[in-house]
């Protein structure tokens, strides 16, 4: 709040209080950090009037001298000389009062919680790792681009679309066939939210050379967990003359540059956050507890190599694995072809390898159609990296640059060639190998929070039923 | 594309043919920067069946050797030992050839029109333009915000809105009333895109101190003009204690860093997108030509202050000015009270000040709700500012912090008290001082890059009847 200011100057400061002791001492706060600022105010020598309005939540103008600190818990305070009331909070009715308040109610106060301690800390982180991105891809060459969030084309699949139309909800206009007149539409057609910019991406990397997107997705799916969101953001980088090893190395390099930011420049919320947590496992039983500290476990990602593993490899850990063969697994691993679960993915990075991990070369048949086929004909050039607590945090691929082969698999996935006449056309004029990958931007700032909903680490959370505020 | 390799070293280069004469000299282009690099390729020593594939915008991999060039229009040049054709681009079917497209032609073409000159100088420009703004921001202790792109409020009433749904679009469920029943939609309400993420960023502030969004907003509005696109990216930064004038302050600072980066960063493309500039004015008649340059008008914004006009002040000019007089303006000027056009505002910065002009203090009858109102009972501390061929780059306001005075003008306009209420606590718990503005992105990069069409500066614009891509 103060930084380098000499002692014994009067400075100005404007905050929020936060807690009002023995009607002497204003623990006041700005927002800028997670440090309250003690202001020491002789009662005595101010009209009680004032002294009244001063309660938590109200935010004040204070003028005073800068000295240092009798007390314990902080260097410097300020000896009052002026204060000015801003705006008041009634204690009776103002909501967010210094105690424990659950993160399910102040869900419902999302307007508020970023004035508590936990929300400013993981908010500040969130912009943080947000900065880190772009410095990362900037500094690297890459250009930052803006793919359209409303689209015309559902050719990505990557889920359920949420439909953008101005048509009369009650009375669409209809065709002589009865069907919806989307001619009518805004756009003239029937459009939807994005749920990835990655082939508007692709076209981008392939004039470019290397682009990334940091932008808002969309999945209308009725998943009510701790790890999904209606609306949330992602960063898809794609980068033209990369294979899928350069992928690899770029995905592990950004993340670990994004974590070394906030290791960085956060130091004094993760310190916060990580006692938050520490405190929050203390109600858990031991094996529910994380193995490291949050500080540790941050560390940890940027000292260590992320193991490299293939699809196949992993099957054969899996079926040999103690809960495979024991029949813990909800769904158990039979043979080469199962699509990964969430529960084999964290036995895969808690249990097994007990690191950040990089499954590659997976099955065709469980991935995308733009992926590269590899020589075997059955497995695609396709990455996900695992994170401990997380699971999947990124999702990429090196893209079939084939004409020929794009198109069969297209064909053979009965999805209409005019719906991609412009993604196909980067594979007829001067296509060349490429490579890209998603990270879903709030799983990224779960991970560096210790947060455990995803609700929580976003300011207004959009999932089924909510979108409040 | 080669950065400080030293001479006589052998190298690799990939990127995309943009000329290819006499056999010999290759135009290679990697996306990183505006100049191509030539490579020099002996045909006599090559398989004719590789020459025959090298063609404008087919992809190759070359391995040289660095020489200073013999050639004038480069220092550097490539001794090619060795060429992979990633792909190839037909001549008769490939649509960017090396001749002048309109740019009519080339929006059909928006997923390759960044491989021309100018829409990849475009682009560079407009995600530098993005870093400098998050620099500036991070750097003078704000927070970036993600505010919510679905929302289930109307209430800022800044434009028409797209409505978002997963109901049936043909057969939507109804109430007994006959109303669509959108308890049953995938929010449980009726939700729209946002607008503006002012409202929520407010909320932000409050709690820490000064934040900053930067993401996309919709209007759906039936505006076929040069200057307005469906989807568009906004930049809104909102400040808690500080009043309209630091509110201005920050404005102009803010603004003047953006374009300053771009001149530190992005002279290549700013250098030729100037001449391109000049070559399009050449066709134009002298009254209709820049009086500056690009890079002259983009260091004359940085080099002066803008000129801060009341509202009040403004219509005395305008009532006074010759075309008011001469009755050329269309929307003539007679008293206080007007919502000015584009005309006028063009009068004022283009034939009147001659520079960036920030005009405040206008009437509370055509501003929005939430701006604080003055002493006098009928002005409301609003800013606009103004640039020479955009108009308004930036809307701002100090907010009305007073309870009692926002809760009067809200029942006045009709709007429902309860669609506000957690924007109503902010001025119930803590309120201060407070300000922001919104700047549109697009025309910042419009201003940056001289182009001419909104369009032309996003890389796949939405407008009325196109979603294509």
């Amino acid at each position: 709040m103060l930084e380098k200011q000499p002692i014994g100057d009067t400075v100005q400061i404007e905050g929020w209080v936060r807690a009002f002791r023995s009607n002497r001492f204003i623990a006041l706060n700005d927002g800028s950090v997670i440090h309250n600022l003690q202001c020491v105010i002789d009662f005595e020598n101010f009209d009680e009037s004032v002294i009244k309005l001063i309660t938590v939540g109200s935010a004040l103008r204070i003028k005073g001298k800068l000295v240092e600190s009798q007390g314990k818990g902080q260097s410097l305070e300020i000896q009052v000389e002026d204060v000015f009331v801003h705006g008041t909070a009634d204690p009776d009715t103002y909501p967010i009062q210094p105690k424990k308040h659950s993160f399910e109610f102040l869900r419902e106060k999302a307007h508020l919680r970023v004035r508590t301690n936990t929300f400013s800390a993981v908010m500040r982180v969130r912009s943080a790792l947000s900065y880190a991105i772009h410095s990362y891809f900037q500094q690297n060459g890459f250009f930052y681009m803006h793919t359209p969030i409303v689209t015309g084309s559902d050719a990505e699949g990557a889920g359920e679309m949420f439909r953008v139309s101005t048509l009369d909800a009650k009375n669409p206009p209809l065709t002589n066939e009865g069907e919806v007149k989307y001619e009518d539409d805004f756009f003239g057609k029937e459009t939807n939210l994005t749920v990835s910019g990655q082939l508007e991406a692709e076209t981008y990397a392939m004039g470019l050379g290397k682009v990334y997107t940091f932008g808002p997705t969309f999945r209308a799916e009725n998943s009510n967990t701790s790890r999904h969101l209606a609306e949330f953001w992602m960063i898809e980088p794609e980068m033209a003359f990369y294979e899928l090893d350069a992928n690899m190395d770029l995905a592990e390099d950004f993340i670990k540059y994004t974590i070394q930011y906030v290791l960085d420049h956060c130091m004094d919320d993760l310190t916060f956050l990580e006692k938050r947590l520490l405190d929050e496992e203390k109600t858990k039983p031991q094996n529910e507890r994380s193995e490291m500290a949050l500080i540790e476990k941050l560390r940890f990602v940027v000292d260590n190599n992320f193991k490299r593993v293939t699809y196949t490899e992993a099957i054969e850990i899996l079926r040999n694995s103690k809960p495979n063969k024991k029949k813990k697994f909800q769904f158990p691993i039979n043979e080469w072809g199962a699509d990964l679960q969430s529960e084999h993915e964290r036995f895969l990075v808690e249990k097994h390898f007990k690191c950040p991990v990089i499954l590659f070369d997976y099955p065709a048949k469980i991935k995308a159609f733009y992926m590269r086929l590899n020589e075997d004909g059955k497995t695609v050039r396709a990455m996900d990296v695992l994170f401990p607590g997380i699971g999947e945090i990124v999702g990429g691929s090196q893209r079939e640059e084939r004409l020929e082969v794009l198109q069969q698999k297209i064909e053979e996935l009965g999805i209409d060639e005019k719906e991609l006449w412009w993604y196909l056309d980067l594979r007829r004029f001067g296509t060349a190998v490429h490579s890209g990958f998603g990270l879903g931007f709030e799983r990224l700032v779960l991970f560096a929070t210790g947060m455990g909903n995803i609700r929580d680490v976003i300011p207004y959370p959009r999932t089924p039923q909510n979108a409040e505020f």
